[in-house]
């Protein structure tokens, strides 16, 4: 019971680079060694004393460093310093806009509308702002763009989304956005910052030529840069780490592992660094640093309601993100409000800030709430390390610095908690479906944090003198609960663990870790098993191609098999099919790759071919070149005819000719490409399989043809060598070098009979790239293996072979309906939509699959941009 | 270009376990969904009151708990919780013994003679104990187990290495040699104590059904195990969970994450609050809690100190590794000292013993080197929180405790330390090397520590005052840089960087974070440059089947291709071969699958056939049941030829034989075969080995005892019908049900020729089970991409095709050799062995490769036990 893989088209794609990549590298290793040696040698002729054995000991280490050390650490070291500047600008600027904001608030103390007036209007500005240079400059940079690199790192390539445009966008944008003080997050939008930061660095390096060109290198540059992002954005390299493992990846390489933790460390060592020597701390320690006692954290009594906060904080997860996914398919359902807002598309930024911030006013409702203290500064005074609710009485707590801000005259302090994290939960659930560079793992943490501040606080109210009964007094630590449920409500919303590990580097403690990590726990349980994490419901609302995780208990995946979900007929090419074939093959269907079979009788899979590849193919028998060439042939043949009729040999020209082509093709193709070094690979398939396919080459259907076109190419390259590059290039583009000595005197009806003609000879696959071992599954796979065969090999789709025959075709797509099909959104558990037709007869059900196949696919190609690809219109057009 | 996968060996067997479970599941899942409805039924129509809903409520609720939460929660929930008691009673029993050395060595302080003898006798009495213990009851159990559980969660079957005797033999074996107070760790031992442990739960838990049959699960919870290990033993949840990912994985699955950590947490929390419940502890804190400063922990210019340690430990981590493998070595190649060790396996752990035991000695050398102290008083006086050698002088420090071992009354806490150091360095790699359970993280820790308290007392002593020069003075905290050193010496001999973490877990403050992350992330650089890990050391020496990590510095990898390594001559069989082929390809090769092609000219791939199955066809064809069936079908003929001779049709009667043996067959397999549709299997293992065991009823060389052996056993039959379901079940098992209506009165010469047609006729595959997609490569695959897809689908070999020809075969073993001739040890890069012969012609090259292919496959069959199936030779001999 096996099966058979292969990569898909990105990783095919990989696999070129991999392949020129190591053309490329023995090519210049060789000749860097010689002119080493050379230089080596020069240098020891010149002068023989010891200086020339210095110089060559110097060209050696150099040449060392960079073999050896160069490329990645460099790399890593430029992505970590390039990072935390950037991570110490952004927080620079947005510390001044929100101090800006403060001072005009309190400037204007006099009257309250004017105060009111400022209060609101910064914000709505900055956020207009922000919106509105997003959607000109990149609309890519919108959101938090975790989303997308995950579907990035899962091989899919996603356009715009690794510009310097999207680059800029994301990061004034979202300087923008924080600087407003709306509840958003900065973790998020710096993933994609970072790894902006790694394609761009990636790209500017390989101008100094190396190993940047290395495709499977820059998807793990990219996993590095992910960790980067967070961990210089809280200066935790460890949680940063994990955290963009457990967010991006599936399978995770371990050797990969030292590259996130360099680029991390060195990143947030020179982010803390930098706030060192600009004199905002005396030495480099954690960020919101915590005073917890260190003897005695917390009682093991108190794990109850650690627990309590972890189940509590699970839920709350789970119901901020429906409540996010709510308000994002609500917006695009109302279609009258959805058409309003479109128009002006910065309207509805403004109007959710304006909502916001009104009711964050301080002297307004946002007494009630702490609403003048800035999310930084919220998380300060939560974590704090005093009891306010000392002796269960509110009033009597010591006000030191912004503390004083939970406190109100008339309103307890439970009050206070409890309406800032009800007013906050929905305010981001809000805010995070601006079309603003923004995150919601930051405000998610605050809200954690204050629901754990409340839950501390009742318990020290509780119980006065501590739970320990034995000796010594340890009074409750509310700011504990506070780092606990911080933890847990962030682990809820991303699915995640490690932002356990996050808030021990964030607070610089880790004596609560147990704590934490069985509310951090018992929150994922509660969470996974009720929605799925915030990155994933974006990537579902945002139609990503990604395929979703199986969930925790995946015992009923092994019942469904491929063939269950298979794509039955399959488009598919034969080896001795005519253009015109092709033609309709290509006119139907949605995949990347189309299978190449040997008939249509036998279905054996020979491999597939890239649907571009058949495309040029296409093209080239059908295109101006060969069209002038058999203008030029016919007007050769008149010629001919006319002139001498004597000594025309056939036979003998005949095999010249084909002499001649081989040669030609030869050249031609490594003229081409020059770094592939594999020019005979498309033919020796070919010439090696069944005599059917070799026909073109050596059956030759069209010997005028091919004579001719050799003989004007000598022609051509006799009378104008000089000509332009421009239309070289183009010619080139196309296969062939065309002489423009032949007048295109053809009809619109000739060229229609010409077509016609053209698209009935067989199609010569010589100059096609096929891949030779398609990925291949059996009927009897398991959904679950095929699961985690796509996501270990990040497949694009896989051919459903018997015993070598072709019978079905699985993609991403497919996949993903029947994992969404039979684990739905709410935990509920439905039968996978096609396992009833296991039971019934095969041949009605295969049909009936079809049909409901074409209907997802229609569906689908609707609303996914990626599966909508242009070549097929472009072709009809011609 | 492109590439072909099929899963290996092991993972075949997953696919078959996969498929098996699915349809019991299936089946089960029906069945029960049926009864559980009827009985919800019967309960409404029995008493339709209040109670009736009750019941049903509960009896869903049951079903709900067993179905969703049952298995893998429970199973990691009772891991946890055995392997938390495991070690706390471990640790307890350690303690006493511990104790008990002191105690006799302080009782007899009159005599120092006396007390030496004490002192000594202890240790080298529990070694021996430990060693000859561990000898007798499972050899398997010696060592730290880590290099064994990295094999085996590569998916490699180790016998014996997960049964219950290893567990007892690793578990009293290893509280023996640690309560001897040898320098020898605790961790490694704990990885492979967690996996027995899971292993037998597993086992145990398979008993009640339900998914635990599984071997993709079982494979995930031996990984959730080894992160249980560590972390139950330094109750260290988040290092351990880290710390068994980079040590035993390659490729990590991020959904599998959560069970690490759950098991983990859950086990360091009872581990932990077995010591509160045991009155050790107040409250869950860290095993080794530091008290270091919060406020100002380090100063920015104390980090190239923290630099100059992290340097300095992956020097040293390099040299430990390479002691540790020169002394295994020395062992290995002095025969004489060798062969006397052999006799007398216990003297060696012994004299070790007497070694450290005599140079520990308190009143003799020990003195110098805080002899007295126990392993973790050590690290405990290590990660003090003062300064030994406050203003300079080492004679005014205030000692506390246990610290007082340090001071020397004639010499320098300097020397002291420098001597610890130089003494546990070589004792502790001396000591890794009995044959007893033992790990080597543990000493490695308290050498690191040791070392980075010598850098922090030099510090403190440097700069009195410390180093901060504006305002307030923050001297020195020696006990940091211990914490880095740790830290660094045992990332730097594991290539870790997990060790980070659990050096915050074990001391509770995570405030020297970016210390800690620098020096061990330095550590790692030169350490992994110069050897490998540890593990992977003892991988090596143990020449365990586990395939290299590529280096760092990997990018010549992209030069080497499949071509240059792969066997050229596969073993093959084609569709229409005859069983005579069949035979003779059984005869020669060891893969465990054989290529099916189309025909031996086209070559083309149809799929692959274990040998086994192979086995198991030849066996039908020529065994017994199928003799008596032509004995029969011969009588049967002979009795129509004499009754009614008009209406023989001999065709018609040759059909209806052949229908009624194909409907036996068939039938057969249903009824033998409820929840497995391999009936041969249990027969595979006997066949593929020696064939000297199963010789009579398969190979036709020895036909005279076939022919009794077959006579005896129906006669026996004959006379005692009654005798025993165990001998029946065999007969069933040969895959046959036999009548015994039929005399079987072939004579030799008759049977010989009647086998001889048996294996002129062409084989039929009907019943064989066809892998119909192995796995595939092209030639151009270069090594990297090779060497990633076995990691990371655990493959065993894979198939070299070019446009679906087979064209050669890649195991294990030749990318092994690939890898390690091309990267070498000291890392020094040579040329890949094969390389060359890419450059000149390929006719002459192909038989030379396979020459020396043919040379390593002798050499390495000699070496690794794994890759030395019997078959080859057994066969030859036949």
């Amino acid at each position: 019971f096996l099966f058979n893989l292969m990569y898909g088209r990105y990783t095919q794609e990989l696999g070129v680079y991999a392949k020129e990549e190591a053309a490329r590298l023995r090519e210049s290793g060789q000749r860097r060694s010689v002119s080493e040696r050379s230089r080596a040698l020069d240098l020891l002729e010149y002068d023989k004393g010891r200086c020339a054995r210095c110089r060559i000991c110097t060209v050696r280490c150099q040449k060392f460093l960079i073999s050896r050390v160069g490329e990645d650490w460099i790399f890593l070291i430029l992505l970590g310093l390039v990072m935390a500047l950037v991570s110490w600008v952004m927080d620079f600027c947005i510390a001044i806009c929100l101090q800006a904001q403060k001072w005009m608030y309190g400037g204007l103390d006099s009257n309250v509308l004017l105060q009111y007036l400022a209060w609101v209007t910064y914000p709505v500005v900055l956020i207009t702002f922000s919106a509105g240079f997003t959607q000109i400059l990149a609309p890519q940079a919108v959101g938090s763009g975790i989303p997308e690199m995950k579907t990035i790192l899962r091989g899919v390539v996603l356009k715009e989304y690794l510009t310097f445009k999207t680059f800029v966008a994301k990061v004034i944008g979202l300087t923008c956005a924080l600087g407003s003080g709306m509840p958003l997050g900065k973790e998020g939008p710096f993933v994609h910052v970072a790894s902006l930061c790694a394609a761009l660095l990636s790209k500017f390096m390989s101008l100094f030529g190396g190993i940047y060109e290395n495709e499977s290198r820059n998807i793990e540059m990219l996993a590095a840069a992910c960790a980067v992002g967070v961990g210089c954005c809280f200066a935790a390299p460890i949680g940063g780490v994990l955290f963009s493992i457990e967010v991006t990846s599936t399978f995770f390489a371990v050797r990969n592992y030292w590259r996130g933790f360099f680029a991390a460390t060195f990143s947030a060592f020179i982010f803390r660094v930098l706030a060192v020597w600009n004199r905002d701390e005396e030495t480099i320690t954690a960020l919101f640093k915590t005073r917890f006692r260190l003897d005695f954290p917390f009682d093991l009594q108190e794990l109850p309601a650690f627990a309590v906060i972890g189940i509590a904080s699970g839920f709350g997860g789970a119901l901020f993100v429906y409540l996010n996914r709510l308000i994002v398919q609500f917006m695009r359902k109302q279609k009258a409000i959805n058409k309003f807002l479109m128009k002006k598309r910065l309207l509805y930024p403004a109007l959710v800030t304006l909502l916001i911030s009104t009711l964050t006013f301080p002297p307004g409702f946002g007494q009630f709430m702490a609403g003048k203290l800035t999310q930084s500064e919220t998380l300060v005074t939560l974590l704090d390390n005093r009891t306010w609710a000392k002796q269960g009485i509110a009033e009597e707590f010591d006000y030191i610095g912004h503390s004083e801000a939970w406190k109100h005259p008339q309103v307890n302090v439970f009050v206070t908690l409890v309406l800032f994290i009800v007013m906050k939960f929905w305010m981001s659930a809000l805010a995070t479906t601006m079309p603003v560079p923004c995150g919601a793992f930051m405000p998610v943490f605050v809200i954690g944090a204050a629901f754990g501040r409340l839950v501390g606080e009742s318990m020290a109210a509780w119980f006065p003198d501590g739970i320990h009964t034995d000796g010594t007094i340890y009074p409750i630590v509310p700011g504990g609960y506070a780092v606990v449920g911080a933890a847990a409500l962030s682990g809820a919303v991303t699915h995640t663990v490690s932002t356990a590990v996050i808030v021990f580097e964030l607070t610089g403690q880790i004596s609560h870790i147990l704590p934490v990590m069985i509310a951090v726990i018992l929150a994922n349980a509660v969470a996974q098993s009720l929605q799925p994490s915030l990155y994933d419901s974006i990537i579902r609302i945002k139609k990503l191609p990604y395929l979703p995780e199986l969930g925790w208990g995946h015992h009923e995946k092994y019942n469904i098999r491929v063939e269950d979900i298979m794509v039955r007929d399959v488009r598919y090419i034969t080896l001795n099919c005519c253009y015109r074939d092709l033609h309709n093959v290509l006119l139907t269907g949605n995949l990347k790759t189309l299978a190449l079979v040997e008939s249509a009788e036998s279905m054996i899979l020979l491999g597939s071919i890239e649907r571009a590849q058949l495309q040029s193919l296409l093209s080239q028998q059908l295109g101006r070149p060969r069209r002038l060439e058999y203008i030029r042939e016919r007007a050769a043949a008149e010629k001919k005819r006319l002139l001498v009729l004597s000594n025309t040999d056939n036979e003998d020209g005949n095999q010249r000719a084909s002499h001649e082509v081989r040669f030609q093709i030869s050249t031609e193709e490594s003229s081409l490409t020059p770094t592939r070094p594999v020019p005979q690979k498309p033919l020796k398939p070919a010439l090696k399989r069944t005599s059917v396919v070799e026909r073109p080459t050596e059956i030759p259907t069209s010997k005028k043809d091919t004579l001719n076109y050799t003989h004007i190419q000598v022609s051509k390259q006799k009378t104008d060598e000089a000509v332009s590059k421009r239309k070289r290039r183009r010619f080139n583009r196309s296969g062939k070098s065309l002489s423009n000595d032949v007048e295109d005197d053809m009809t619109i009806r000739e060229i229609a009979e010409w077509e016609e003609m053209q698209l009935d000879e067989q199609v010569n696959f010589n100059n096609c790239k096929i891949d030779p071992a398609p990925f291949q599954l059996v009927e009897r796979t398991s959904l679950h293996k095929t699961h985690t065969i796509f996501s270990l090999l990040g497949l694009d789709h896989a051919y459903v072979t018997s015993i070598g025959r072709l019978i079905g075709v699985v993609s991403l797509k497919e996949l993903r309906k029947a994992i969404e099909g039979s684990v739905t959104v709410k935990g509920v558990k439905v039968r996978p939509p096609l396992a009833s037709f296991r039971d019934s007869g095969t041949s009605s059900s295969e049909n009936e699959a079809t049909e409901l196949h074409k209907l997802w696919d229609r569906h689908r190609s609707m609303s996914l941009p990626r599966e909508h690809t242009p070549s097929e219109s472009d072709e009809k057009s011609q």
